[in-house]
């Protein structure tokens, strides 16, 4: 296996988590091989990329006998850096903040939520979920102390720059925000957003 | 203003919500004029890429005065369909249902929720926030009389593609599906994603 070269592009990347997804559910079915044309008819990508996505990073199949899926899953989390367990802090207590804790997919696909913060006097000390609410004014020592570099945000647009700021200068290298809002990042951070209203928006043009 | 040609391609198409969140934040500053400079800064987009993405749609700044933020704000709407409210189902009334149900943006920015559905029988009849919670049932009806094109999909992975294969069946032409799945859609459908750990993992690759 050769380490992954810096040069992948970032699209590459950011299909892998599908494939390891799509291989999840090919090995609750207790199935143990697949094929690039396989994961491809799932995910509506052409067998070609894929096999092209993949040799980026190696040589994961082979000639006529396809993948297995249990290596290919094990090289991916690999890949991802997803082998042991990243602590991730949510940032937000709200309707969204508790679909999040409730949210059993982190814990099986290589994320735990370690902390929750809000600044509500009436939530702090009380809990969302299985998680106790910290006072927000903790976040910076609660983050640096547990050396945690993920945190999502989910409080209010008119917010999410100033905790995005106090996040990262606690340490937190990568940021998925739900808040509205384009946030000022320095380069080393990374930044994912999920804004429903920007997918639903762009989906609009073609509808009509 | 001439029509949108139909071969711009769909990545244009996804930043031009985010003009519009800009703009429209902008507007709230009481902001009148802009600049492709100014609204790149707030995006992390080049000021060439803005002008670029809106030539394809039309001449909208005038050398020199920049952008008339109310214009463009009213011709980005225009272009994205948004000039009248969408009516969008809800499917799923469980915490992450919850959640969007309680999302004050839905209407400013061109959608309103018109119903919501779920198939367990302790939650049909009850409400989600101001919402009557109906039979999964009742959705290939309902969605066709009431002429339904969008959805949003709020259900576990297993019952995502039989939800996604009924609002179809139904009339429904855009999904935003927040299930963990990729879902077997016709290519006349458009489809969007809200995967949270798809985005944590591909953050991860770059940490570590």
């Amino acid at each position: 296996m050769t380490p992954a070269p810096k040069a992948v592009p970032d699209i590459v990347i950011g299909r892998l988590p599908l494939y390891l997804r799509a291989l999840t559910y090919l090995a609750e079915e207790d199935r143990e091989t697949t094929s690039s044309q396989e994961l491809g008819d799932r995910l509506g990508i052409s067998s070609a990329q894929i096999r092209k996505d993949l040799s980026h990073f190696g040589e994961f199949g082979k000639q006529g006998t396809g993948y297995s899926i249990q290596f290919l899953r094990q090289q991916l989390r690999r890949i991802l850096h997803l082998e042991e367990e990243w602590e991730v802090a949510l940032v937000g207590a709200g309707d969204l903040g508790q679909a999040l804790a409730g949210y059993d997919s982190f814990v099986h696909r290589g994320f735990r939520i370690a902390v929750v913060f809000d600044r509500d006097p009436q939530k702090i000390g009380k809990t969302l979920g299985e998680f106790e609410i910290f006072d927000a004014e903790a976040m910076p020592t609660i983050v640096r102390d547990k050396g945690i570099e993920i945190a999502i945000i989910a409080v209010p647009a008119a917010e999410a720059q100033h905790v995005a700021d106090t996040l990262i200068e606690s340490g937190v290298r990568a940021i998925l925000s739900y808040a509205p809002i384009t946030l000022s990042i320095p380069s080393f951070v990374k930044i994912g957003y999920m804004d429903p209203l920007v997918h639903l928006q762009r989906m609009a043009f073609y509808l009509a």
